[in-house]
């Protein structure tokens, strides 16, 4: 049986990550806590934890706030919780023993939580599952006191949420005199997922089996509700049970629809679910979803959500690059779903979505210095377009301040200071479950490396030191130590850009097929592992052309640049403005270089003679419309990581640059 | 000094343009008649004419409709009007006798006339010029009162209409103790100086040129004017000056801002008022703004307004195909203003653009059928998405049905049936005016054939017989009869276009420089004219490739087809869906043949080799991104004239299509 990966026994050490774990536990935990506690002058007010204070009896005033506001708590805690398990911080664990108190002390006496409710309308609890996210914040707050609970071992959260956990089955569920119904955002699946892992309580795990499989037996549940109350909390909501992914239950949804943040959280439960269970038609389901999500509506960038207008998806190949939402928890939600994928069948179809998702549309949600965040990011951005005319209203040109935002930068911090447990998982023992595949030994513990992350980590079985250079150089290297003699499998994905892959035991060179399996997409090394061992695996990681399907209105004729897990972009400051004027040759070469200077200094940067296409400068007036083609002239272009776009000024930017 | 063209004078019977004028007479007149008179079953209730009934007495009840809904029966009885000065008919006009001896009867005393006021909120007149249509109104019954009286004789609605201008010009105007300030949709001002033609009334002159300057005087006079009233008549409005053309004086304006009707109205006013006052720096203003609507914001069909949002313009250079408004109201007001820069000016930029819109973004309104309608005019369709996903929701692929719409189908009606005024113009008497170029010999009358339509044109100096099958084919042939023997000139517009301009003067070809003077693009034939002259114009109209400013986003990479005047699009009906995937071959050759059945019978039709893209489909699963490009396999393809489109069911459609 497969097994959370314990953070305290992962370090990260590589040059990439190791720098954005330390903004994040330096820079953006503390500004976080500090908004929290409405200590940043000229913030947004935010009373998140006066809140819990004030339900506390600890202090007096009144609820302020977004009916979710509770959830801000929860997930700072969550990350803070991350960072301590990375990086031990006893001030900061005894401020978060200080909030966990005080939420312990809001928990009413029969264990219901949720702080808008007991301030502010205690009749109406459980009445709007629809709209009033309050198993939404109890989602977040149980994932939070797992994750404490894992890095301190301090188990009050835990033990507040189970409580709420029971409150809730008390009211909803499938027994009579119970609520039959779901919550209109998805979360509670997900933390009751959480809680099973640590708790083992089969009641756990049964709610949330009841969730998601509630979801969608009922679509017109959410009309039934509100006609059932008599009252709404905000005008507006959409009706379309598809929204909700309520339009059909999850084994027989084929698509991935509506919202989709609250679809990844939802499909990622699901999948959880399903490797629980052992659940056959929940998994075919889950992967004819993520096969929808990923081959039919997922931007190059891992980005996901069409359309602003309800912030999901649309329908297959409408992949617009300059109005699209593609919200950075979108994107994280993605990295949950690929990552429960992997745990029901590990293959890198859903390790490079993964990786796709984590290296370019979750990592552009942040600034490089960690301190402003984007909602939205787009594939193409034009200043006095986006952010400005009907339709881009919401694609801003640049990323606001932190305190403007109150969901995604929490999501990413939260996502970068657990990387450990997306990079590795481990299966103790080995057993005839699905994610053992045949080709490997029965019996035989298996550590898998999803992503290709430098440091140490620490297993049953042993432990393993990386280097690696990742994304810039493909090379990484394991050496073992602790190893026990015992016979053990280490397996690592080989992305499928990867060009001429090779292995290395103990310095020599090995073929592939010889070190070992290559099933799915992993290789799988199986050997009683020495102290001293080392493998190295590497790769040519040259720039590629990326082309779309055709199917695919928005990038007709196009091409893009990716390297490794990277996707490149253009922007305006390295190329002059008018991207949209800019050529790229079927047969022009790619170089790469280091970018000196700049925020961007010390990236893989790709360079090439493209060429500009413009109306002839001589005619007198130039032309709208002309019976001769533009004339290309040629032009040095310069390709930047799509996820460090945005740091060097109000500029165009641009992935999908058509081929000349 | 040039005078309006009397529709009497002009027959028009080529094959194109007489079966649409009888489609108007014959079918869309009566049917919008019916429509007024609520005699339509299943369609939507009017009333329009009942509100004047019960304003005039004759019948009891309430008003009923939208603020502006007189405008509809004004809009009708111009249309009507134009249609019997080209194809008389008793009884219609004993029916619209009746409505107008109705719209007498309903004038106040004091020549006030809105049957929303008079019978709803008689104590708000003019107090809310921003919203309420009062003025918009008017000004649509003055041109129907003059549209009337050149076609019939009979002034009873050009006296209304008179006494209605006093009624303003008594509460509104320069002079103290008047309102100062303008209408929030534009239109008395061309109303006005439609009157100043038949009356001569200096006063009526004075009022739209009040109306003219004062517009952007006041940057906040809808906010003072609110604010003054009290009330509103709808929420929602746009607050921005610039919706209104009034964020600056005319003068000072650059660029064409806001909705785009309500733009083209003013300017095509403002260039009337130019001329009429030979006014130098409104002529300047009114060039500049011209060339930016044309050369920076105007869709290849002549189509103008590029978002829903405001139904209107953006910015330059920024042309959505596929989410643009296009009205064809906002088309037909670019034929309203090129036509008056061409009364202003003699040139072909002007007389191109407006048969570019006329033959392409004016008639892609109407179903071939004359039974449907569209008010949105895109250069790219995708049934699934247009009409359906968010910004998508005003691009509808199929024209509605014509009672839903009440403002595009009139516009087109009007401007069908009054097409000898756009064809034709005369000037009687050599003057030095600007609208005569220096090369004619002064004192010579001047004859201008801006659009090549075959019929009977009555002038001054003789009678011209026209024969042509313009579009399919150029050749136009002139033939004079009832001359006088005087010397007059005989201009016509050389096209852009044309190819190997060609001139024969009675059977004889004569060098274009030895026939006449070929001046901005119109050439200048001047003769004493003898019956039986003949003058035959023809070049050679091939397929055009055209190309886009690469500075527009929309078009990158790609290339239209046009012939002639005709702008081309391909139907997903000829060329199997998936439009997006087609690619046309720099070098491909460019056929034509007739179409040989169907609604699109006898129109020329251009076939080539295309290709069409598409991922490898021997892969096992078809992917969504490839490092591989897209093959690209021969497949025929057939493109029709736009403004033919959405003729044969639900299907895509798209202008610009890829170049490889």
């Amino acid at each position: 049986m497969e097994q959370e990966m314990d953070l305290k026994n992962i370090t990260i050490t590589d040059a990439f990550w190791a720098s954005r774990q330390k903004l994040v536990t330096e820079v953006v935990i503390p500004y976080q806590e500090a908004i929290l506690r409405d200590a940043v002058p000229g913030a947004e007010k935010s009373h998140a934890i006066a809140n819990f204070r004030i339900a506390a009896g600890q202090e007096q005033g009144e609820f302020y706030g977004m009916v979710f506001q509770d959830s801000d708590v929860a997930k700072w805690l969550e990350g803070a919780a991350y960072s301590l398990a990375i990086h031990p911080d006893a001030a900061l664990e005894a401020r978060v023993d200080e909030v966990i108190a005080t939420i312990a002390a809001a928990q009413q006496e029969d264990g219901y939580l949720d702080t808008y409710f007991i301030l502010k309308e205690p009749d109406h609890k459980f009445q709007n599952l629809q709209e009033c996210h309050e198993l939404y914040c109890a989602g977040h707050m149980m994932e939070a006191a797992v994750a404490y609970f894992e890095a301190t071992g301090k188990d009050t959260l835990l033990k507040v949420c189970q409580r709420l956990a029971d409150c809730i089955s008390r009211h909803i569920g499938p027994e009579e005199g119970k609520k039959h119904g779901v919550p209109g955002h998805e979360e509670i699946e997900l933390g009751l997922l959480r809680m099973y892992e640590v708790t083992a309580n089969q009641d756990d795990l049964a709610l949330a089996e009841y969730f998601i499989g509630q979801r969608g037996q009922d679509p017109q549940f959410f009309e039934k509700e509100k006609a059932a109350r008599g009252w709404i909390h905000w005008s507006g909501n959409f009706v379309d049970p598809s929204y909700y992914q309520q339009h059909l239950p999850v084994r027989e949804q084929k698509e991935a629809k509506g919202h989709a943040v609250r679809c990844m959280y939802f499909f990622s439960a699901a999948a959880e679910l399903a490797r629980l269970r052992s659940d056959a038609s929940l998994t075919a389901a889950c992967d004819q979803l993520f096969d929808n999500v990923t081959r039919k509506q997922m931007h190059l960038t891992g980005g996901i959500g069409q359309t602003a207008k309800w912030e999901g998806f649309t329908h297959d190949y409408d992949l617009p690059n300059d109005t699209c939402y593609d919200e950075t928890c979108a994107a994280i939600g993605l990295v949950f779903f690929a990552h429960r994928m992997l745990k029901l069948h590990p293959s890198r179809r859903y390790g490079d979505v993964m990786e796709r998702a984590l290296y370019n549309g979750v990592l552009s949600g942040m600034q490089l210095d960690g301190k402003r965040f984007f909602y939205v990011n787009p594939l193409e951005v034009n200043p006095g377009v986006s952010g400005v005319l009907p339709g881009f209203e919401h694609v801003l040109p640049q990323r606001p301040q932190w305190y403007a935002c109150a969901c995604c930068p929490p999501n990413v911090t939260r996502t970068i200071a657990s990387l450990g447990k997306y990079a590795w998982d481990e299966t103790v023992q080995g057993d005839a479950a699905a994610a053992i595949p045949d080709a490997v030994h029965p019996g035989a513990a298996v550590v898998w490396n999803h992503l290709f992350v430098g440091g140490t980590a620490r297993f049953t079985q042993g432990v393993l030191n990386t280097r690696t250079e990742y994304p810039w150089n493909s090379r990484t290297t394991y050496a073992f130590t602790s190893c026990s003699g015992k016979v053990w499998t280490l397996a690592f994905r080989v992305p499928a850009y990867a060009e001429n892959p090779a292995v290395s035991l103990n310095g020599k060179t090995v073929p592939m097929t010889e070190a070992g399996v290559l099933q799915d997409g992993y290789l799988y090394l199986t050997r009683a592992w020495q102290d001293g061992d080392t493998v190295e695996f590497s790769f040519d990681m040259p720039v590629r052309r990326v082309y779309c399907n055709p199917r695919v209105r928005a990038d007709e004729g196009c091409t893009a640049l990716q390297r490794g897990p990277l996707v490149y972009c253009f922007e305006g400051v390295d190329n002059g403005e008018l991207i949209q004027e800019l050529r790229i040759p079927r047969g022009a070469a790619l170089h790469t270089s280091i970018m000196p200077d700049g925020p961007l200094a010390g990236m893989t940067v790709i360079d090439l003679t493209g060429e500009r296409a413009s109306f002839p400068a001589d005619k007198e007036e130039e032309p709208l419309y002309a019976f001769e083609p533009p004339v290309h002239s040629a032009v040095s272009m310069r390709a930047v990581p799509y996820f460090a776009w945005g740091n060097r000024g109000l500029t165009q930017m641009r992935v999908w640059i058509p081929e000349s």
